[in-house]
């Protein structure tokens, strides 16, 4: 890849957002619009006994009640969450009726007035509970809603061999995608279908779950997207809900129907990130290498599978983290329980069994007093490795990875230690920071932790054995183009990739082209921005489109100056002979093109090699590639309150090539961001099956001003991907790695391990008691003066070693 | 074809119009929309000295008041009329400022308050003036707008070997479109662009006009078309100005801005069909071959060229009628006049042309005493004629329409007379209307006339050397179609016709389909619904593109079966080996593709033969094919007021393939429809540069009931056409053929023949008077026991021969 390809752009979509100019599907608004609310559930699990909407509906402006009778086609939408509940709501915030009125506040308020009346069932509320003997099922005969397992080689031999075991608990908490923009539809009916407007990061399967709901042909169900207002993983599942009833309301009374969901309804009845519980068990040798590893793991699917058994999945074929092991046994199961819904969050189950198996490997070189770099060293994947499914890798660059965190980060000294005076000056920007030139604070410690992981790229097979995108442009008589893609734009900057890909091929400006806002009519289903696909898939059809529409062009131009098409060279908005010696502008080959050929467009399309998965065998080529980083956290924790304040991060990563190393970067950072709430900050209070946070008043969700210094290291390695591009997806794994190295750093400043994410200021605090208690680190809460003491004496051995000193 | 392919297909539109769920761009609304109105120049020739809009602004609700000054872009669209007018306007309702306002009665009424200050300048308003020495030029140093030559052999020659010349001329008038739907366009500006929404026939023109018009690279504007209420060749450059001016103020304030025509509107600003005159000089041997044709006219182009040099060039290439004459010279001037512009109507060129040269060649039949069909025959195009372009035909069916008409039009006697005892029953259905049993009413002649055709199909060379349309398609999981074409449905079935080649193609319903509304961004430029050229290329594309898909599923199902993808037949919603012996739903089909292949999709591109005109040697392949037609009429003559009644009408075309025969014959009926207006009732007056005709009330559009007896009779001749489906385009021939027809057959019942279009009562009753004078009918006017006396004996001889009985 040149490196003018890599050079930044600007985001054609940021000057609406900026601007204000662009639309979201709240800002939508059609003459004779009403607007949609949703009756609710308040009990985890009751049965309707009867709806009695007549004293909604005697409010003036309020147009119809609709409840499950009104349904038109399945209310069963993909995945297993119904429309409006029929019968049973099986979780608290289920939407049992839906109120259309003239105005929102109509709605809302008519909503009140809906009266309803359950029985209340008896309730499960964690895996545990749900999955013992005698619990009551959520749906059918058991709360086992998915099983996954890998099995490789015995683990009785492979423990057999261990000269070292350890066993370790782990569990991660309910978090949720925190987009800006709640999810919301816009239902407008045509002569022939009707026409859906909103942010689904899926369109086409969005599309799908509306015509079935209503019982339309696929084919009259159109999607257009407005502006999003980010997804993070969601814009999914609770979409199909959403725009489904928005649907019904619109078939029923003709007129356009909006329904745009509060903070408060995302989370009371909008999907979150799946609770983990997992139990490893792990064998090595003396030196370090890994000979046996079992997990078994417990997630809360909540009350409807939606995409759990995608994440579960995902889950147990990368739960061993990125190493070598020769006898491997995972297990994780779903269990349904009568507590909001859990679904995909960005990263998917991977940053769940990578805090587990990254703190896991720290707490191993503890044990066996190893370095914990050194360790992951000794068992990472390279080249032609074979994980747990079977699946040989090709393209690996962990080893790449490790070396870079340690060229870059201070991180070197055994078990954990670290000694910043004596560490290599960072080779980055913003080298001061890291310079290790440290000037502790009073009453704070720090330590450094680091980590390491690989992920699947895109769908893999437990999802769909086929992935692929469509791109297409058409370039019109003054040069410039418009270019469709298949694949939503939800500000990851997918639409300026692919741009720039038609750039490269084309060598025109990107500031030439323009990205048509996505349309299910438009182009065959490119599946939905996910699993970070999009790169991949569109990066390589929009390669694929441009150079059909080259050809085409070159075609022409070699024809008026005698010579092969495919020598032509398309650069800086010309197009030159091989030797120079000839060269016309872009856009004047496009006009010469127009005398020539009827038309100038390119179509792209683009799949990703097949995966399988044998369900039996639990084995098989899970995804057609895997990316892989490394993570380095400093932090420094402030004895008194608990505080822990990153002040170094590191997020190094494979991206196979990069395309445009500001969005790269971008996209690192996001994900890094998100990883720091789901390490230290987030979580969804659920108690009873009740959701207690309401807003982001108790939801916190990190800002810039909690890194002090944040460096994203994309990574071009030896092995580029192994798609045309040789690019990897990125938008995932960087939200997977960050929390094991922010937990193993506290846990190095402390000497005391959290297992339990978030690591909240209560958690710390009582790590840092029992720090105390255990001698880790010297007594300051107790008594300020100790705080004073320690400030006094910022000795460079505190470091790491928290109170030994 | 095979048969199941000409079963009438339910119009996808119809269901949208006749619920009134259809919406066309007056029913579009957007929140904050604006309202924007043209203030029009009185004059018809005048110079602005200055626009004051204080007063107008001085309203509450008022926005803006735009003129020329405001244009971001370029202020001179596609063919020359200007967005506002500048500097001087050159007919009376050229746009001088535009209105913008809140509510659309506000628009209105602030633009009546706008002051302009004119300059009033001297004017021309017929050709002739224009051209006389001395005259005051509309643009440039002359009134000579284009001149365009034919030229064959040598005439002297010609007309030496004549044994009879006759000379003629005739003039055609200005009419006017008709689409019961005005002109109007909604403009809304996008973050990064704007969308026009407008029912233009040619979108991608459109949007070329408008961007250019704002300033905006072509890949800003797009453009969506909403239902479209007609357009007959309309609905192109009154729309380029309409949603020119609708963008700069929607680009100005930043609003949704619409701007839609009253009829009013579109009569005084809107274009019209260009009036002719046309001198004829021909000269024949006695036998009826013709040696020599000079024609000479003079079109009356209006203020701005628009699409004058493509009607006259049409006009000129086709100005002989479909006969093999050696020796040809055609020359045909448009000349600029202060009147409202002339622009393309359906047939563009041809109905004028068509009316002279049908009408001479019976005046040349009567002065050789000859059948006016034999002496057709004798001079008609054959295989491998060559015209005067010499261009060499093929594909050519003439004969084979005068054929048809002489078995079902009861029309064999010589000299114009006719006589229906001794006719052949009609073949068609209608038959006892035209089964010989004549009653003739009191007072009343009947007359029997025909005429014949060719017309070029699509663009032409006098338009542009290429030509071609795209249909792309993707087959949804439920085995749903969506089909994307870039031709414009303007109520002509176009749609159904692509449905059509999809369902022939993959062996589906066309009610598993469903056509997309057309969106600039989806595809390829398509071109316009013009020249009859939307059958041919989007008919032939859908064809592509529904291969392109079959290919993809044969291959998929061959591998499920074995055998090979190239010999399973689609059909009745099922896919077959050939033997029959393996049968699978197409559903079923696709949900197995779904298994194997990530999409299953169609992509078409479909381009006619290159054509070519050599503009100094005034010779080319002028189109691609040609088709042909025949047409018989049957008229009854109210002596004592001059009320012509449509007896009969047998409209024969050569349509290469039948693909849809309600459809075609659809097309035939309309064509023959607006043809007998242009015959005998439109006609837009105008004096001194101003329209007088305001409304339809001054504008008699025929009605069904103005058809006593119609039989639209589709030709599937010896000689297919020369595309690949074989198809011929039908929407214009059919505008062509009928008023010569008529004119003809009132000259057969009167003896006295009028040349100026339309031969409207006051015409007729005239040349019942120049017939009773001369004596070819008996005098009825003069006394009402005339009447009842020829009443008394409704004499057969009286048929054919007026009052000579």
């Amino acid at each position: 890849m040149e490196k003018e390809n890599t050079r930044p752009v600007d985001r054609q979509d940021a000057y609406g957002k900026i601007t204000g100019k662009a639309r979201y599907v709240d800002d939508l608004k059609y003459p004779g619009m009403l607007y949609v609310h949703t009756v609710r559930c308040p009990y985890p699990h009751a049965r309707i006994l009867n709806i009695d909407g007549s004293e909604a509906l005697a409010l003036p402006g309020v147009v119809k009640v609709l409840t499950a009778k009104d349904i038109i086609g399945r209310n069963h939408l993909p995945n297993d969450k119904p429309v409006l509940v029929a019968e049973v709501a099986k979780c608290a915030g289920d939407g049992v009726a839906a109120v259309v009125a003239e105005t929102r506040a109509l709605a809302v308020k008519a909503a009140k007035l809906v009266k309803v009346d359950y029985e209340e069932l008896p309730a499960v509320f964690t895996p545990e509970e749900a999955l013992a003997p005698g619990a009551q099922p959520v749906h059918g005969d058991s709360n086992c809603a998915i099983t996954h397992k890998t099995v490789k080689g015995d683990i009785k031999i492979g423990f057999a061999k261990a000269d070292v075991i350890i066993e370790r608990e782990y569990s991660t908490q309910r978090a949720m995608h925190s987009a800006l923009e709640p999810d919301g539809a816009l239902v407008v009916p045509e002569a022939d279908g009707i026409t859906v407007y909103c942010p689904g990061k899926g369109p086409f399967n969005v599309k799908r779950a509306v015509a079935a709901a209503c019982g339309l042909s696929e084919n009259r169900v159109r999607l257009i997207q407005p502006a999003i207002g980010g997804a993070f993983g969601g814009k999914d599942c609770d979409i199909n809900v959403i725009a489904s009833r928005a649907a019904m309301a619109a078939m029923i009374t003709g007129r356009p129907c909006k329904m745009t969901w509060s903070r408060e309804e995302v989370l009371i009845e909008g999907s979150k990130r799946h609770p983990f519980k997992l139990k490893y068990k792990i064998g090595a040798k003396k030196d370090g290498r890994i000979t046996a590893i079992e997990i078994n793991g417990l997630a809360d699917v909540g009350a409807y599978i939606t995409k759990s058994k995608a994440t579960i999945w995902r889950a147990t074929v990368e739960a061993t983290g990125p190493y070598n092991i020769e006898h491997v046994s995972t297990t994780i199961t779903g269990a349904y329980t009568n507590n909001v819904y859990s679904d995909a969050v960005r990263g998917f189950g991977s940053p769940q069994v990578d805090f587990a198996s990254e703190s896991l490997m720290n707490e191993l070189a503890r044990e066996l007093d190893m370095d914990p770099l050194e360790i992951r060293r000794i068992n990472a994947y390279r080249e032609g490795s074979v994980t747990a499914t079977s699946q040989k890798l090709r393209s690996v660059n962990l080893i790449e990875c490790l070396d870079k965190l340690e060229e870059v980060f201070p991180y070197h000294a055994k078990s954990c230690s670290t000694a910043p005076e004596n560490s290599a000056p960072a080779q980055l920007e913003n080298d001061a920071a890291v310079s290790g030139k440290i000037s502790l604070r009073p009453g704070k410690v720090r330590g450094r932790g680091i980590s390491c992981i690989f992920r699947g790229e895109a769908n893999g097979a437990g999802v769909t054995t086929l992935d692929a995108a469509a791109v297409n442009m058409h370039i019109e008589r003054d040069g410039s183009i418009t270019v469709l893609t298949g694949i939503a734009e939800m500000g990851q900057g997918g639409s300026n990739i692919v741009l720039q890909m038609v750039s490269k091929v084309l060598g025109v400006s990107v500031e030439n082209m323009k990205v048509s806002p996505l349309d299910t009519a438009y182009l065959p289903d490119s599946g939905a921005t996910v699993g970070s696909r999009g790169t991949i898939t569109t990066g390589n059809a929009a390669v694929v489109a441009a150079e059909d529409a080259r050809k085409r062009i070159a075609e022409v131009i070699a024809e008026e100056w005698g010579g092969k098409p495919e020598t032509l060279i398309f650069r800086d908005n010309n197009i030159f002979t091989e030797d120079g010696n000839k060269k016309i502008s872009f856009q004047d080959a496009i006009t010469i093109c127009y005398t020539r050929i009827p038309g100038v467009f390119g179509y792209g399309w683009w799949s990703l090699p097949p995966v399988w998965w044998d369900f039996d065998k639990n084995c098989g080529d899970t995804y057609a590639s895997f990316n892989y980083g490394a993570c380095g956290a400093e932090v420094e924790i402030d004895l008194t309150s608990g505080k822990v304040d990153i002040i170094d991060l590191v997020a190094i990563h494979d991206v196979g090539k990069i395309l445009n190393e500001p969005e790269v970067k971008g996209q690192i950072a996001g994900g890094a961001s998100m990883a720091l709430g789901f390490a230290m900050t987030e979580e969804v209070e659920i108690r009873k099956g009740q959701v207690k946070t309401l807003n982001f008043d108790g939801y916190l969700l990190p800002t810039t001003l909690d890194f002090n210094n944040f460096r994203p290291v994309p990574l071009e390695a030896k092995q580029p991907g192994t798609n045309p591009l040789g690019v990897k997806g990125i938008g995932e794994s960087s939200t997977a790695t960050l929390a094991p190295a922010v937990v193993n750093a506290i846990e190095n400043a402390l000497g005391v391990r959290i297992r339990n994410l978030p690591v909240d200021l209560e958690k710390v605090f009582a790590a840092i008691q029992e720090g105390e208690r255990i001698g880790t680190i010297a007594g300051v809460t107790s008594s300020p003066m100790n705080h004073g003491a320690r400030a006094e004496t910022p000795d460079p051995q505190q470091y790491g070693k928290g109170g030994k000193a």
